[in-house]
This record gives C-alpha cells, structure tokens and sequence, in this order.
C-alpha cells in the first residue's frame, strides 16, 4: 500500500522474538500486543483493516466510490480477517518459520485455508478485482500473505483465477515484492541480523522484529500494509 | 442488536447441517457460503461486521461519534473476527455442539482464545465498554459468544473484568439472552426440531438452520446480530 501510494518509508524493528510486543512499554503502544502500528500526526492506529481505511483516505487511493463499495470493501476485509488471512498466517508461521505446533493443527488450518481460496477464487471468476474493475484495500488486504504460496507448505496451491488476480495486483504502478521492499531483508531475516533500514526512506519508519519469523510478516504486510509504522513526519503525498 | 433496537423480526431456518449453505442456490445469495446475510430495501449484506455497521446507521444507535472512535470500533471488531469470537466460535462448535475435531485442535483453539480473553480483560479494566463509556456494535460483536461459557469446555473461564462488562451489556434496556430471543429454540435446538418462528413478530426473517449447531451460533448472533435475516418488509425504527 505505502509504495502503491509512493510513500517514502524506512523499516524499524520490534523484537517480537525477543517479547517485545509482550512488554508493558509494547502494550502501551499496542495493548493487543500486536504489529503493526501505525503512528501518523499524534494518531495511533492498529490492526492492518484500520490502516488501510486510514491511508486509503490519505492518499485518496484504493478506496470504495461510493456506500455501497465500502461495504463490499469491507465485507471482504472481515473475511478475509476471519477466514484468509488469518489461517494462512498461523499456517505460514507454524510451519515454514517458527517450525512450532502438531500437525493435526496445520491439516485444521489448511483446511480451513483451502476452503477460502475456493471462494475467493470463485469470486474473482467474473472480476478484475475483489470488488470489481479496479483494485482497492480489499485486495491489497486480501493478497498479503498469497506471494508465498510455496510457504505454506503446499497447501497453498494457487488457482488459475487467484493467480491471474495476483498478477493484476502485481502489474499495478510501484507494486514491489514483500521482500524487495528493503534490499538484503530476507538475508537478514533468515540468518536473524539486525536491520536497521535503508537511510534513503525516511520519511516513514517500520517498526518489525529482527527475528525470524514476524518479520516476514511485518514485511509483507508492508504491502497491506501492516507493518508497524511510525508517519509522524508525515506521509509523501 | 436488533432487540436492543427494538427492531421486529422473526426466524426462519436456513438448513445449514443439510448442507444447504454449500447450495448453489444459496452460494447465490452468500458466495461466503455463511449465515448471516441481511436484506434490506434491495440490498443484501453478508458479515456481521457489516450488518453491525449498517444496522447501526440504520438506527443511529451504537454508533461512533466521530472518526477516531469509528476506527478505534473498527480495531476491536476486525481484531474480534480476528483474535476472539472466530477462535471461539469455532471451538464452541467442535466441542459442544458438532463434537468434532481433535483435541490438539481443540487445545490451539482454546490456547488463542484464552489469550485473547486476557487482552479483552485488560483493556475492559479502565472503560466500560470497548471504546469507552457507552456501548457500541464493537460490543456487541465482541460479547455474542460470551454468554455461554459453559459451552467451550471451561476453556472460557470469564475474568472479573470481561464478566462486569457482560453484565453492563446485559443491563441494556430491550437485552434478551440469545436463547430467549425465540422460545423453545434451545429445546429445538437440543432435539433438532425445525422452528417455524414466532408468528408475532412479522416484521423481520431471522434464517438459521434447523440443525443442531449453527442455530446457536445465528441465534447467540441475533444479539449482534449475526443472523440470516430479511428486513425487506422493512424494520421497526
């Protein structure tokens, strides 16, 4: 969302493998102990839904024409909260990062995850995007965490009518990969340095942690664009 | 939500144990393939996040009074989707109802949702309701699964703080306890009777199904008000 919107941002990590978001000082910023966070002129926002309603009104960007699209918007960011991203998340992070949790639970959740992508690949049978002709923050939530299809160990096999949407997605004007958003990230991420982001963006701070595992999602969700921000020095618009 | 609106309705069944939400006819009406769906003057809404939304513009009542604490309803009902009521539901209806999954499931299911419980206490611990004084749908959608604790294994136990909110909530002018909002729907329930619905109350369709599981979760909802619901003979404002 922020490099769809060509906003200048530098990453910022929160030691989330360490316990940082558990923290009392965390919990102050994020009582729901949760990335990302997005600060912008003395407004702290959290949960990646509210972010995206909040930068899509900023930048006048991604967002519905109208009552009737807002409520489609938000229809999908529910589920997609609910029953997509949700699962695929705890999925991911189980399986290909933290490597933690039985395998009764991976089947329940890829389950649960496949089941989703059927009706999200229904829906898009006879649309562009998730609410019609042209793309808004029901997509770019929607999508976050479908790049990584290899990541969720298979499961995730992405169909004919999810791919071709990912590839609108991918085709829109400074859409970047998760993990080319910060040169060396994912370098970083699998071998656990620390970063401490890239000097020329800096108008934005991204807060992630420099473990192994949240940062992935922090990162990705910079495309959502869940990661934890701080805009007090404004966003580019 | 709709009898604190002092909304008319009444129920009808959607045969959900029959299968009758995997139907093309009712893929028609919800491609999620879930109940609730709200219709009403032509439009037709599916996520109770969105009917709660709506419902709440439709009667001015519940609503926030302006934009920060309209998101700040939005964080706790996307983190509600997210974090409590799914992890809830979805345990309550593989443990007390369906009697279905494995215990390892059940086990993760109830580790994520006693976490969330405890986020929920904390944040109740300085405000009365969510968002702070007086109540909104971000209430309403964060308490539909907590009147029941009994019914997810004692894995719910309600914390001083999450229960004297309940019982505020409870105090409401108009609150019924889900399972008095249609008489006899528990013993229906419990011996899989279908309900006709109560012939007094015209105004409104409640749909849930007939079966022994998902009518609980409708009719628990009709409180905030995830039900199938028909509002086009319109509702009482």
């Amino acid at each position: 969302m922020l490099n769809l919107c060509a906003a200048k941002w530098e990453p910022r990590w929160v030691d989330f493998f360490g316990g940082e978001t558990r923290t009392p000082e965390y919990r102050a910023v994020n009582e729901m102990g949760e990335v990302p966070v997005l600060e912008h002129r003395g407004k702290r926002l959290s949960q990646s839904g509210v972010i995206l309603h909040y930068l899509a009104a900023h930048f006048g960007k991604f967002a519905g024409g109208n009552e009737d699209e807002r409520r489609e918007i938000l229809r999908w960011m529910f589920w997609d909260n609910h029953k997509l991203t949700s699962y695929i998340a705890t999925l991911r992070y189980m399986v290909h990062l933290a490597k933690v949790g039985e395998p009764q639970v991976h089947d329940f959740l890829r389950g649960r995850m496949k089941a989703s992508l059927g009706i999200l690949d229904s829906h898009l049978q006879n649309r562009s995007f998730a609410i019609g002709d042209r793309p808004t923050i029901a997509d770019l939530s929607l999508c976050g965490y479908l790049y990584w299809p290899d990541e969720f160990a298979s499961a995730g096999r992405i169909t004919p009518g999810v791919g071709a949407w990912l590839e609108r997605l991918r085709a829109l004007p400074g859409w970047v990969h998760p993990y080319e958003l910060c040169p060396g990230i994912q370098e970083r991420v699998e071998s656990r340095l620390p970063f401490d982001g890239a000097a020329d963006r800096r108008d934005l701070l991204l807060w992630a942690d420099a473990g192994v595992g949240d940062l992935h999602h922090r990162l990705e969700k910079a495309i959502q664009p869940a990661v934890i921000l701080e805009l007090e020095r404004g966003v580019e618009t």
